[in-house]
């Protein structure tokens, strides 16, 4: 392994524990934690909705805090080149409100990563086709 | 301008040049030439079902071959890395019937590119929202 090789092994490794970080992070809504991970940047593209920023991922992520959340999540490749990175992965989350049924969904995401001037990975594009399992 | 920078612009210019051959031969139902613009692995990333290859591509390319299609597209922006880049996209597409009705598409694009050992940009993955207008 060469040293190109080797400073991929571990960016990809950090990749890793950042997805676990923000996997946590939400499960504990934990707002702060979740924002440090996202570029100011960042852009969110889903179904049905116009691509949105940070400041809206905040608003919605405030109306879930009474929610318990499960998340699993199947990263299917991860491409590190420089800077910058690309991940396919597949997430299975689940959300039980304190009152209530447990709504599962589930979807395929492609994600953009990049790299800050601190050498931390940050989500900077999300292509994110979670939906309601009932709706497959 | 240095050299990096250049070799990025030159490539940038090559993608761009890259999706117009695609939208030109899409419309002429050119499937040898769209597959040329394909790498072997490539996935494409859609709503409602499990993500596909070039085979199955090529399968559903056949089924539109009397259909007249118009399309669009908006390049919102193009990050080269490189040997990879990844770009950001809106695709309007209509698809006329010999006869009947035409149908409207539309929807945001998240492309990964790869360059290979000819210098050639194809596509790699594909998170693709197109879907019909009606239903949004």
């Amino acid at each position: 392994m060469n040293a190109t090789q080797a400073t991929a092994t571990n960016d990809e490794q950090a990749i890793r524990e950042m997805v676990d970080t923000w996997l946590e992070a939400s499960k504990r809504h934990d707002l702060t934690t979740l924002l440090g991970l996202l570029d100011d940047d960042v852009l969110f593209i889903v179904p049905g909705q116009e691509p949105f920023g940070k400041e809206e991922f905040a608003a919605g992520n405030g109306e879930m805090k009474d929610v318990r959340m499960e998340a699993a999540i199947d990263i299917k490749e991860i491409k590190v080149t420089g800077e910058w990175a690309w991940m396919r992965s597949f997430l299975k989350v689940s959300f039980t409100p304190t009152e209530g049924d447990t709504t599962k969904f589930s979807g395929h995401i492609l994600t953009i990563l990049r790299k800050t001037a601190d050498g931390k990975w940050v989500i900077y594009r999300d292509a994110n086709f979670v939906s309601p399992e009932s709706a497959k």
